[in-house]
């Protein structure tokens, strides 16, 4: 693992790391946020998954999520969204290949040597950060925006012990039928419709819902509302029964300033899960 | 005046505008974050000057200001740092030119038909702002950073009546004896060092001072400290009993981890001042 950069931030540090993953087989580069508590002891720490032609940085910069996880004591990971550089294939169209991972480990070429996002997200990169970083591994939350959303969604549902809370800003709600979604799955998954519910928000809370409680942000000024389609998954936690906040926030659209806005709240939601507090 | 964008942005509005600058003889674009009090009220007004390289944009999306701003009812102003365009001089140094106008008149050519902005930012913008939006033309203060810091400080010390508190993040101090400061202002108002002095921030600290409180962050692990000279305006507060106080804030760097780790502070900082909270 190589630090490609540490600044002090809100008491504790902002850093910026780069190693090579054995699942993308590729450099990754990550940011890590440690609160000024871990300084002297072991801390729980909130994944937060990007959206379509995000690096690790965007969230980390304009998100403002370093002042509230500094108060409660928290860790913030900020992965990329899919493996990249020469070799790993990419497409013209900003919603397949590299920024655009979907968390998902690809099956179909010319995908599958690189996009094994989900094992990165899900595997390696914990493992990598609790053998080098004080984290504690059985207080880990997530969390995401957009693309992003579905990752933390669809991670969350399927690896209920691994995530004690799960939100999302404007998560792609229903990616099975939207063009965010249908051509980047039948992309990285193949053609068979059944590979790709595990990787639907909305099929899986139907089906499986999260032992814990859900917090979702949507603006009601999004402009990409047809594509997210929030309405099947708000519709999904109410049928389920699943304990969670659903709000549709006028006025708000898709950028960061929606995300920063709800900041706050969020990772307040999740020192609650994490802590009890 | 023309609308580029706005964004719903902690219950108020995150706009950007562009318009015809008579002082700057170009098109000049500036940020303004509303918060929601001024739906129904006019509000005070903070200016954030930014530094070398920076356009409007940058405190906008990275120093994490509008949520402290909407919780006091305080506006927001992000000015260029520049003029620029087709047609405006520039350097191949980053430190003179667009995106380092220092906020200064210049009387020497090739600067001198478009780098007003001294005039622009007193005077020109002010007067548009007043006319557009719903802000209290008494109810006005003023921070920056770095080469916005040495902005924020010279006009406040020079127009005490126009801004009720001044404060700064790592500022450059004393730009008549840096390199950050001598070449341009020579550049800008040519070699005769009186006229300088109105722009030096450790020079007007030593002559004027401000009536208000002043607020100075530092950062101890700054790699421009030799460029920023604390120490200089440190001593001239100190020396001129100015109330104000000065913080070296231990492990912090120049960036905006910096900046935005001291927001909360500096935006209640002239809260107290602009409202007497």
């Amino acid at each position: 693992m190589e630090i490609l950069s540490e600044n002090t931030c809100f008491g504790g540090i902002q850093g910026v790391y780069s190693h090579k993953s054995t699942a993308c087989k590729c450099d990754m580069t990550f940011g890590l946020f440690l609160p000024p508590q871990a300084k002297t002891q072991r801390v729980p720490v909130l994944w937060y998954l990007s959206g379509l032609t995000c690096t690790h940085e965007n969230a980390m910069t304009k998100a403002g999520a370093q002042g509230w996880a500094a108060l409660h004591g928290i860790a913030l990971v900020f992965p990329d969204t899919s493996p990249r550089g020469k070799g790993v294939a990419d497409s013209d169209n900003y919603t397949l290949g590299q920024g655009a991972g979907f968390y998902v480990n690809a099956t179909q070429d010319p995908w599958k040597p690189h996009f094994q996002m989900w094992d990165y997200i899900a595997s390696e990169l914990p493992a990598l950060l609790m053998a080098e970083f004080p984290l504690i591994e059985d207080l880990q939350a997530i969390t995401g925006h957009s693309m992003g959303g579905h990752g933390a969604l669809t991670l969350a549902m399927n690896l209920p012990d691994q995530y004690k809370s799960v939100s999302a800003f404007a998560p792609i709600a229903n990616p099975s039928t939207s063009d965010w979604g249908s051509e980047q799955l039948s992309a990285y998954l193949g053609d068979n419709k059944d590979n790709w519910a595990a990787h639907d928000s909305t099929f899986l809370m139907r089906d499986k819902g999260h032992p814990g409680h859900v917090l979702i942000d949507q603006g009601a000024s999004d402009p990409f509302l047809n594509l997210l389609q929030p309405e099947k998954l708000s519709e999904a936690i109410a049928a389920k029964r699943q304990q969670g906040t659903f709000r549709m926030q006028a006025g708000y659209d898709h950028s960061y300033y929606f995300v920063a806005s709800f900041m706050e709240d969020h990772i307040g939601f999740h020192a609650q899960a994490l802590l009890g507090e």
